[in-house]
């Protein structure tokens, strides 16, 4: 995956959360809070759909163009599952 | 895709759907109501992840094992499309 | 609730799952469909909210000016639970 | 709010981002990424429903029970919108 971007974005979001933190320290309102909290996670899928991308366009095309029956069907399955829980959370 | 398999979810989901329709024309408990909307989200989420689980087994296999690599991009951009998507409903 | 509004709404759903169970018996193409359900999800979360918003402008008030502990404390726990709910689908 | 509850939780939440990052400084597998930040997520919401629950007991009850008409809608429709915004992330 393309690391440093995802990289940045992380660590960007960690100081978002960090900031999170200190509203509830400093008796924020909980509404505040609540939709910092739900831009965090915002933010999060934003990161996930890249890693699935990059891993989509890495991991996924090796894999099927590969020999490995197995290991095709291995990759293909936990994309259903990561689009499986995308659905829940 | 499997469409008998999907037909029948989708039909059984419709006939969900129907009965909030008369939940709400017999004027049942808001919450009730929201709860059953929410299952019936809960069963699309549940036939998406079919529909795109044999999707990856089929379309998606063929695309990637075959020549065409804006055909190959435009797949897994897709896949990133309904990824990104389902976090959002 | 706004009984009118509400069917209305549902009733247009429900249109458009029959269409996407159309598309299926006509093997529409998978991503397609799966958007489609995804904006039926939208379409259901959209309804879901202008429930609970008459919810809280009518019942939750008349719980919570009653003198009844016990159903503000079930009318409130209700909330909490579709709110809980709501992130998992 | 209960605050100390809530920060617990969060700077839980923190310490497992921070492992999320370092996953992707040491070059960890995308889809095990992605399953991580989905757990965090799932964090997330537990944590913004136990926010939206103890302000429900507090804030809510006052503004109802308040004179304050617009005070009372204020409220009620942060309400309604974090809940369409759980929806959405």
């Amino acid at each position: 995956m393309n690391n440093d971007n995802t990289l940045r974005r992380l660590k960007t979001i960690e100081g978002h959360l960090k900031g999170v933190i200190r509203m509830v320290e400093e008796d924020a309102y909980c509404i505040d809070v609540i939709r910092q909290i739900q831009a965090v996670e915002a933010a999060l899928n934003k990161v996930s759909s890249q890693i699935l991308e990059s891993h989509l366009n890495s991991c996924v095309i090796t894999a099927i163009q590969g020999d490995d029956a197995s290991e095709r069907e291995r990759v293909l399955q936990e994309i259903t599952e990561v689009f499986e829980m995308a659905n829940k959370v």
